[in-house]
């Protein structure tokens, strides 16, 4: 090995890890020893550059914490994250988008119909559909999980003194696929920018704006389950969310609440307008 | 932005910087972007991958600390170190090696002769040469900084209650660019690896040990400083060396010490061997 070079040491590097061949592990990480290799090459990176790449890394961990992740915010603002979710989507399924850093894996299961906003202020608003396979079948018993935003952009559990469960529920659809609930429109928020991303935004000039959407998570006995986000045609932000989570089939329209339209749910609250969105699943694998 | 796909993502993400045209930041940046986005396509990378990616950068954070950086380590065991290394050397002027993480910048001045070791057990080693430019004149007066483990492989600064300046000297090279001092032999050691950076060598299988060496910094009046560092014939994993610091120009030959052929300089202590190393300095820019 003394005799490597700026060329023959990617080759070194790559035998120096001796992974089982044919492996995924061997695979990802030659890549991205290739990927790494060549930036550097390309790029004829200076050790200044190199010490500040290898500073951000560690300024961004330095910032983060359980509740406060920053890699995950750096994969996001380079659609590392949406990519992920693109190439990850199957065939006539609903289209995947951010997971985000609210999710939590007990939200507290609600009957249909029920409202999730309680006394908070906001735009009233009827969400429902119907979770289908890629044949169109209705999958009754799918589960749909859903996390959002308050009325000024906010998450309870960003909160102190707010109940962290607020805004979440976790339905169980109907014998037709259906799903319904009630509940207040989102509002924009920033991704946090006080960090060494923000740093980052600053830098390339660029806003922090996420378009306002509802999270959701569905899954379905053999199906591959899905996360994902619906957002609103017309709202700010729809065309550069910050982590390009929105994609043209995850846009819903928001129309005035019409009881005989919507499909006549029993509901908890009378909401002021309503969106209609399909969920489809495929196969599990 | 609505329609993007996983092919139209990249440009829609360089296009959302909006940095300077034709800068440095604008080129190291969308070059990243390329790549990694091209290393997600290629691999198809999953959700659960992904987020090993992200999790193994966050515990890179949660171990650092200004003394244990571990995405510096993680740079060195990928070769990404001492690539930056490679493409940054001048030609004809002494290859680049790591710098390491015990480097200070204020080492204490010493004359020449002295003898960096102290009582210190271990095997006596003169070391001595030229600094010269890349034309064969000697320096006079350049600076030549070194540091360097001891006789079981630990840095003093490393171990409490030791002086992190013991076996680090400063030296002004004389009237004929020559510089000469005493140490003792510094013995292999290993990388940290109970960290993430660890597990990543584990799972590959590879060992964590540095062939022994001792480092410098050299710098002179109008001259390209270089950090590097001076390896040992025929010692252990100087094939193999876990951060890929070795190169055949950087190998020293240990000889048994005599006087006259070392050029009986005044020292402060009476050696076992020696090793004669010359450093070659090329113009600033």
């Amino acid at each position: 090995m003394r005799d490597i070079n700026q060329f023959t040491i990617t080759e070194a590097v790559k035998k120096s890890f001796r992974t089982e061949e044919g492996s995924r592990f061997k695979f990802l990480l030659e890549s991205l020893i290739d990927h790494l290799h060549d930036y550097t090459r390309e790029t004829n990176l200076t050790h200044e550059e190199w010490m500040r790449v290898l500073m951000f890394l560690y300024d961004c961990g330095k910032i983060s914490t359980p509740e406060r992740h920053e890699f995950i915010l750096l994969s996001d603002v380079l659609g590392f994250s949406a990519l992920v979710d693109m190439i990850n989507t199957r065939g006539g399924a609903t289209e995947g988008s951010n997971l985000g850093p609210f999710y939590l894996d007990n939200a507290p299961r609600k009957p249909l119909g029920a409202d999730l906003a309680g006394p908070r202020q906001g735009v009233s608003v009827l969400c429902h559909g119907v979770v289908r396979d890629t044949l169109g079948h209705p999958i009754p018993g799918a589960i749909v999980d859903t996390w959002q935003a308050d009325g000024s952009g906010t998450y309870p559990i960003q909160e102190e003194g707010q109940d962290k469960y607020d805004l979440r529920g976790l339905f169980e659809a109907d014998d037709q696929g259906r799903y319904y609930y009630t509940t207040i429109l989102p509002k924009p928020y920033t991704v946090p920018y006080d960090g060494p991303v923000g740093e980052l935004l600053r830098a390339g000039d660029r806003h922090s704006w996420r378009a306002s959407h509802l999270h959701y998570m569905i899954r379905a006995e053999g199906m591959r389950g899905i996360v994902t986000e619906v957002f609103f045609e017309n709202t700010e932000y729809v065309d550069n969310d910050a982590v390009f989570g929105v994609r043209r089939s995850l846009i819903a329209k928001l129309e005035p609440y019409k009881a005989a339209k919507a499909g006549d749910f029993p509901l908890e609250r009378q909401p002021d307008a309503m969106i209609n969105f399909d969920f489809v699943l495929a196969p599990g694998d």
